[in-house]
């Protein structure tokens, strides 16, 4: 039997040697092993097929979902969409070493930020093979060594992606400890791997809010996390009808499974009995089921998919073709709701009223909040951040869509000439 | 006997509904408050002088050491002090609102971030009546809520102290449960304040190694802290002699107490034997122990403070005239020390060398790096921030010396005209 502790700590002792090493390696050496492995990905298609065609075949064997088998598989158009993430990461710019407010002090110091990585990045995430390469792409180019630990359905997959990536490493002459992944699928591995802060500067867990609220439990070492998005739209009553039907509607219905998706629509009683019924027509033709509060039924009487709203509706993710709907007297009353229920992820108010936009924009303490905008756009891309690692629910470092930027930090820099404290 | 769980819980409530109001409380009102309480700290200063007295004699009967009672003791000049310090607080620009980087997408809504606080900061400290003065002003300014536990034996001093507060707090329509202090002595109360994820959004101990490794154990809420500082000078060979030999003297001779002075000395083996007598010069005429390695102190034979080295002296922090020093073959091997044995806090290179200082700067991961100035200079008021609430050794969040800005977080912030995604 193998000791897992020992192995683990191993790992680890090796992820913090190579962390030095890509903490500093230079631009041209991390987007050159980036550009080798896209290359490798591409030339091995035909030989990670197959290491993904073992991992499916347990899988069905062993009698997995279809939701789980289809982001298990590596289709031909899966690993080009790799392969091109990678030179995407290439053509962003390099976050680290940068100097920033560098200002004179009036003892002569000239004082600044420098951007560094945070060293060593642990990654627990599920049966996904694309974020094995998104996730070691996103940790080589901001400088920092990675320790990926995917679902253990795939294990031959990862092994044989892993494998690339340790020659574009070596290609570029940067450690091949830079990136490594848990080739055991013993579960006491994650354990060890959460617990060990001597070798990893933070965790980024991604997948479902059982797996996250349980490593929360029991990680010493930091997470970059959220559990779930229960995100809102307000339609104040000063709100543009058309604006208020397409984003309301995009919300919810744009993806169903995404933590971006609203789950509670709260609407002013200004303006409900005018936007909730042609608002209605548009979930009607996706049979989305309104979970409606008593005022918000009366409007609704005759939807097809109603249904009553309990208590525990309104901290529920869906998930689904379902809507919580409230009718609320004014955005205090929205903000109030929102402050109470919300699980700090997104929130939109949809308005015309430039004092009402502001107000939103202040006191709504969520990661992202949006006026006249679908909640939907609560991403890394859409953001512009290039590319996403997570997203934050936390306040505390990075808060929202986590790109290259999240996986860094600033220390200062002081350049002086000889000069000492009075 | 008193409930600790649900006086803690009872607090923790208060301090979150207050956090709300202070998020969006305006810069007028917050600087209304903290003049209001500057004013009545002079005002009252003879009360709170009466209430020191009180601590006073408490803390002599029970035996408190001379430093100990050093720092609890409130002079006139201390209360002046304290009222300057919250009147510096007002001339800092508010933080909070500040909106960054709004820049339009592809899809026509436009991003940006916004500095928001935290919420509810926990702070934790010694016998100091300052801090509570100093740390409410910070939080205050910086629109959030705190919950003070400062020594048991300031108690009638902070609660004197807490009464001008809310004085303040309430005389500029802002909640007077934004700033609280435990008023138990009770050492179970903190247990509570750093296992209340629920309201308390981050701590900030300070104070001796032992109560911070102490809270690291149990803490379920984050930490804004640094253990200890163990902070490195590396004297170049291609160092100014003079500039060397100030900032050496200086880094440790300015003040022992201080966590940025220097506790052991680097020197590189080509200037060895022209730095290090000069330098025994001035460490000689302040009594400085110097626990040398074999090769510094064959170069030091007749100092008469002289020591031998032993492993555990590199990891050591004095706070005392005492240094540690080694002689080592050059930048790769001052760095590969440093990188083994430094707590991450500062350190400072000594060069007129280019390439070694760009090199210094990038590659050793300390929250402070500096470039021929002294360690000394690590301190919030020196880097310019105007206010210091701790300092941190961790990567997250805030790094190094922490202002106002560490007590607050960037969420995003999106105006869009109805866009939806497609």
């Amino acid at each position: 039997m193998m000791d897992i502790k020992h192995y683990m700590n191993d790992l680890g002792a090796r992820a913090r040697a190579a962390s030095r090493a890509m903490a500093k390696a230079d631009t041209a050496a991390k987007n050159r092993a980036l550009s080798l492995i896209a290359a490798a990905i591409r030339r091995d298609a035909a030989a990670l097929r197959a290491a993904n065609e073992l991992d499916l075949a347990a899988a069905k064997a062993s009698g997995m979902e279809a939701a789980m088998l289809d982001r298990l598989t590596l289709s031909d158009k899966a690993i080009a969409t790799m392969a091109e993430g990678l030179e995407q990461i290439v053509s962003l710019a390099d976050p680290i070493g940068e100097i920033s407010n560098m200002k004179y002090r009036p003892t002569g110091i000239q004082v600044g930020q420098m951007r560094v990585p945070l060293g060593v990045i642990g990654i627990i995430y599920e049966a996904r093979p694309n974020v094995t390469v998104d996730a070691a792409g996103l940790c080589i180019k901001s400088g920092n060594a990675t320790i990926l630990r995917g679902g253990s359905e795939a294990i031959h997959c990862n092994q044989a992606l892993a494998k690339l990536v340790k020659e574009g490493l070596a290609g570029a002459g940067l450690p091949a400890d830079a990136v490594q992944i848990v080739e055991t699928t013993d579960r006491a591995a994650v354990g060890e791997l959460i617990t060990m802060p001597q070798y990893v500067d933070v965790i980024v867990p991604r997948g479902g809010k059982g797996l996250i609220a349980r490593l929360m439990q029991e990680a010493t070492v930091p997470m970059i996390k959220h559990l779930d998005g229960i995100c809102h739209v307000y339609i104040d009553d000063k709100a543009d009808l058309q604006k208020a039907l397409d984003v309301a509607f995009n919300a919810k219905c744009h993806r169903y499974g995404t933590c971006n998706t609203m789950e509670t629509l709260l609407v002013a009683e200004g303006i409900a009995a005018r936007v909730l019924p042609p608002l209605a027509k548009l979930y009607e033709a996706k049979q989305v089921e309104l979970r409606c509060d008593s005022a918000a039924a009366v409007i609704l009487a005759d939807y097809p998919y109603l249904a009553q709203a309990t208590e525990e509706d309104w901290s529920t993710e869906y998930l689904a073709p379902v809507l919580a709907v409230k009718v609320v007297a004014d955005i205090d009353a929205a903000m109030a709701h929102i402050n109470d229920y919300s699980s700090k992820h997104t929130e939109a108010i949809i308005t015309e009223d430039y004092s009402r936009a502001l107000r939103f924009l202040r006191e709504v303490d969520s990661a992202s909040v949006m006026v006249n905008a679908s909640t939907r756009f609560a991403d890394g891309f859409e953001y512009g951040l290039g590319a996403e690692i997570g997203i934050s629910n936390d306040k505390l470092h990075a808060r929202g869509p986590v790109g290259l930027e999240g996986l860094t930090s600033l220390k200062y820099v002081v350049f002086g000439h000889g000069e000492v404290r009075q």
